[in-house]
């Protein structure tokens, strides 16, 4: 029986030409796209935070939106909540969703009651999973609300918020066991500084390397067979997040001798907020052989913070899709729409819009992508550029059997005074517009 | 016989009640702070490129400056412009400088003739150090200016590029041995991408880990004994630099095996393009072990892009300085003006008071930042914000003798729902500002 | 009777030899500066909302602090606040403070029974401020953080909401006048748009500049002698906001006729946001006849938010005051904390230390910038720059007296090949270090 | 005879699925848009500076192009370089070219003979446009590269440059009247400061109107039919620019008597620095009746300075062109590609490849955003979100008749209490998704 909160209980596709504004015009998930149905290429998750847990405040306004599970540290509430929640799942035909602990069960205001709370959120999680066929992509422990969190989870100066946090991790990843999750994440808004004047690094370094190894211990202890992931953030809630982005995150996990156990998820807005391009930090992560996820959105780039929109742009949208191709797709990975309604869109249609559309650029995205790689004109053109080193003579180079001396000795000898070639960036722009 | 360039010959202190532009008001290379001379702590050096090869030029400009040594591309300007570089050094007291092998030669046009041109001015530059006293903290070798390093040194899509790069570095490592350089650095801001499109991260890493592994095999081949330092910077030129920033370059560091061979010198405006303070880029390597040196600038905080000015803020550069303090002080480090005047600064004096000023705000930071430190108050706090962890129960949990599980139940079992305890960051402000 | 929510009762002046945290190092309210108190210059105010209403939270936490006055929707709970607020006032000796309306009140849930929540606290302010001698700096109506606000006050398509704008800025003017505050200010948070696809620029704008000259003509009629300020600020909590910085709020006042009756109120940190520097936005609204008042704060130069610190840093408050002391000083303005404690500070104390610091700060500052004025060299080179203009025949130029082809004539006649003159960045950088 | 640089000497149409890369895709001037020829709404222009006169230099690097027109200050290879530059305007099918007068002309060392050079380029310039039908969409003066003008053109301190920039300005607008220029452009690179400590803002708020007062005088004295128009840019090269932005641009047309006089030039890039979106600038430029041309370009999101790109993104160019559309369309306006290749695209068809991509481009965004407009629906949206305030009792309140105390009684007679509704953001975007 549905609550009655959606104004349709399922979102047709129905192709480019429709103006239906509750359709799919694009999204057509058992379309074949490089041999494999679209669906299963990308994998889509809604994310239960945004949609059903944000109430709409900004940092200059409290909630706009009006939803009939308000106040939600009601039990009865995180009930109904959830009812509208796999209602929004099945009417998109995502076929996974992700959540933190936070967002599913109420706050009954110490660690045991919330823990039975979230086991019994839990149980009627899996019954839901069963009726409607959508499983979780992740889940994750929300680390970073509560006024406990403000100095750090793992990375707190308390001890004992670092063990409040490993106990929260733990029954994070026994309900996303029990929920047949594919991956564990961990983002860590709170782990970084506001000053260093109060900040010891090194120390802070150390506790959550410590962690990251604790959990992925616990994920062998108990036979978890998803991925453990990190999400790179550069900041905001924090001035510093210790996971900056890949190449930080890179290094922290070889520095704790975890580079083969754990992957990235990595954001758009957070890439943004980084200085970096999305599709640079996948195509980096896949280069260090870390890729693991993508949490999908848009970040407005005149503002300096991270504003979670729906994604809308296909051409930005289909060169990521087109570096996660080239890193063999998602795995147990997936398109996690970690994207927000605008405070302003209060009502309930406007959770399918923002879903619809999203859909809708990420198919148009994942197509253009697939077109890109079939061509083979971008690929083609960098292997070419680099063929120069393809010759015996520099693969040993690389190989470690020449030294400066040696090609000092060659360059003057063979009198090399290279001359530059074109890097024809405006021509591999336009192969890309022949295809979004 | 001075080339009556400079005003002066001398740059005197006069302490900080002078009104003279032309002298010294905080820089007194004999004060003692912390049981050292304050030349000895600061390392101060002047950059050669900045202040004799850069004629003014910005990318909507030709050049305004005006030299006697100009046209720079004929040895008998290079000699000129050596006589001038050396009467700076010698007039501001710096114990050091450091160049580019582009800034000191002539351009000749080819490879052999221009290393025959490093060695005739190296002859000069080792006569030059014996008359004035005058060292070398580092010397490199200009990998981005020519347009044959248009799309990377060590990363070209060319091997010959390479080639050419490594037979280059060669030469520029053997004139700072032979000048007795207490370091040798490498800059890549042609290391990078101008777009994805064109580019293959993964092989342009592994020929930037080549380069630089040989680097250090040649550094032990001929017994130099400096530090090899890699200098982060996020962009400019190019769209993306490899060596983002610290974190970036210790990942690249481990992944190559090097981060026991090389360490980093930092520069205040590459980190707030990366979106760091520089206390934090300093603080960072120092928790990671790679910190090398610095390069004292300052960035605008309202422009886009490099901006290279001469420091002039004592609360930044003192934090700084704190930070650098608590690494130990700088090694075979120092304090590398990589400033550049306005280019509205045309005359010889302005050189001067660029100079004199940093100096100056250098010296106040660092007599702040030793007073911090005998203070004792900030590190006072912090050590003890964080004392918690000292029990033998916590050291046990970080040691890795701990599980989730493990504190899952002892956060049950204890009834552990931590109160969050004030951060003081304005305290700790307030702290600071008592000495700058 | 003291409530016994801060440590102390009065923060003395002890001298920047003192270790006392909760002390004055360099405000001094009696000190004379250039012939005038330091109390009279400075005209600080304590700005109710951050330190009193705001409960901690930010885009990924809750609140943090804790205080005897939660919930804050019920009038005992306002008049507690309203008791410890005007004992910080005392302690720290501010002579002004401001408010908004949903500061201070309740809220009931209707205008009417809010407006009399409204008058009944004016009545307390009214005694309060005759008993402590503190005055209002001014005051404001918060039009942004309800959410009938939410698309706008003022440029809200729905005229309803441009009357409830209207009915409450005039509640707020009322209680302004009778508290006898200097001046009334309007901060435009949500007169912007999120999205241009919604949103009609023209009809907004007339909109905006209807209601403020109804504002003008209201203060005219009650005769309120205060001055009325509009606060630049260029976007968050909307994308872009209509008053985006001083030029742009220029050119609305010209466009609307109110260039006299209208000034600004200028942020620190919304400079910042906008691009600017501080000094920047002062010297352009001293420039354009517009200059007000000042919000007085900082922005991490790191964070792309508006971070409301408060301020530490000498040299940059130096050079505000500069131009502020060359704007002739405030008149009816003054220097308002619109500056909030970090949210892990959780303490009573903190909230003196951060005002303390922050009037020591500015203290610093005035007193650097009366010294400045007082030397006069920075004036004096500006003047003789441009002294060549000074002449009949160049002042008859800018006069309108002379035409291009007189001009082009007057160039070939007389060969005229301007030469270009040192700018002297560098030099007059180190005069200011003279002074701070 | 053509000078055999190009490789093609016509650019085909042929259609989406020609993979030509000399070809158009998209661009077929003949094509028919709401009624009007493709290229007599687009009006392109190519830029004769960055695809002629621009070496390929950078702040870190010497020029990589190599052209037979090198070295460019002579006679000679300024007449080559016209050819060419007139065989790419054809090759294109461009109607228009712009320039400044350094593009064109050899720099000959003084006022007079660089005037003399001009005429004699006006000249050649005047009988190739007849043999090639290509006209000029606008003229403008490089008062920013030479060294004289570092500290200013019109705010210079020194009056001498002040009339040396009056004078070459007459000069350009001579040569723009003769050649049949449609628009004179003033862009401000050096009309701005590096630092305030040398500035006085209103001397030269006061030079700058009065200069632009001298281009509006002399336009109607001479008969120039054309459009003034000033191009806003924030910053690069200065810290600060006086037209930083359209409104700042407007502020200042207003105070000096302008605003019927002279319209904006928008740049794409010029906005993105500014920290507004493209579409802002030119919805602004329409809502306040000052919209005259753009300059298409795109800027780098992750790069600070202003990197002049080829535009490629067809959802961003569209809704550009749909506010353009909604202003009218261009009059004497158009599409300027003020963009340059990168400095590694070195070969003569990578200045087709730029050109082809960027028209096709805007082809593409300007059917959609006539498609939009045709369509209705976003405009019927905005329309209908306003309604309320068209009933004669708002109409009224909008002109001026009614006050604060008379809605004030109302909100409260009438119980008003208004109910926020939803803004629709992403289902806009939505709809705009069905035409890019």
């Amino acid at each position: 029986m549905s609550t009655g909160f959606f104004p349709v209980e399922r979102i047709p596709f129905e192709g480019p030409d429709s103006t239906n504004p509750l359709a799919f015009h694009h999204y057509n998930p058992d379309e074949m796209v490089m041999g494999k149905r679209m669906e299963d290429h990308l994998r889509f998750a809604a994310a239960y935070w945004h949609s059903f847990a944000w109430e709409g405040l900004d940092p200059f306004g409290g909630r706009t939106f009006d939803r009939p599970w308000y106040p939600q540290d009601a039990m009865e509430n995180a009930k109904l909540k959830a009812d509208v929640a796999f209602e929004m799942f099945s009417a998109l035909g995502v076929p996974f969703y992700c959540f933190h602990d936070a967002d599913v069960r109420p706050d009954l205001g110490n660690f045991r009651e919330n823990t039975r709370a979230l086991e019994e959120i839990t149980d009627i999680f899996a019954q839901k999973q069963e009726e409607t066929g959508v499983g979780l992509l992740w889940g994750t422990a929300n680390l970073f609300s509560h006024r406990r969190f403000m100095s750090g989870a793992s990375t707190n100066p308390d001890p004992e918020v670092f063990a409040y946090s490993a106990a929260t991790i733990k029954t994070c990843m026994d309900a996303t066991k029990k929920l047949g999750g594919q991956n564990y994440v961990l983002w860590g808004g709170r782990e970084g500084y506001e000053t260093l004047l109060n900040t010891d690094l090194k120390r802070e370094d150390a506790q959550m390397g410590r962690m990251l190894n604790m959990v992925v211990e616990y994920k062998h202890k108990i036979g978890f067979k998803g991925q453990i992931m990190v999400e790179p953030k550069p900041q905001e809630p924090s001035k510093h997040q210790y996971d900056y982005d890949v190449a930080t995150v890179y290094g922290f996990l070889k520095r704790h001798g975890l580079e083969n156990e754990v992957v990235v998820n990595i954001e758009q807005g957070h890439a943004i907020l980084a200085g970096h391009s999305f599709e640079h930090e996948i195509a980096l992560a896949n280069a260090l052989g870390i890729f693991g996820s993508i949490d999908m959105n848009r970040n407005d780039y005149q503002s300096g913070w991270d504003t979670d929109q729906f994604p809308n742009n296909v051409p930005e949208v289909a060169l990521a899709y087109y570096h996660i191709l080239k890193a063999g797709g998602f795995g147990n990975g997936g398109t996690n729409f970690d994207a927000k309604l605008r405070r302003q869109s209060l009502d309930a249609e406007d959770l399918l819009h923002g879903h619809i559309g999203g859909m809708d650029t990420c198919a148009r995205g994942l197509k253009a992508a697939a077109a890109m790689l079939e061509d083979g004109t971008l690929d083609g053109f960098v292997e070419g550029r680099y063929s120069g080193w393809n010759s015996d003579t520099w693969q040993a180079v690389l190989a470690g059997k020449s030294s400066l001396e040696e090609l000092a000795a060659k360059v003057e000898a063979e009198g090399i005074e290279p001359e530059p070639r074109s890097g024809r960036q405006e021509y591999l722009e336009n192969v890309v517009n022949r295809f979004v």
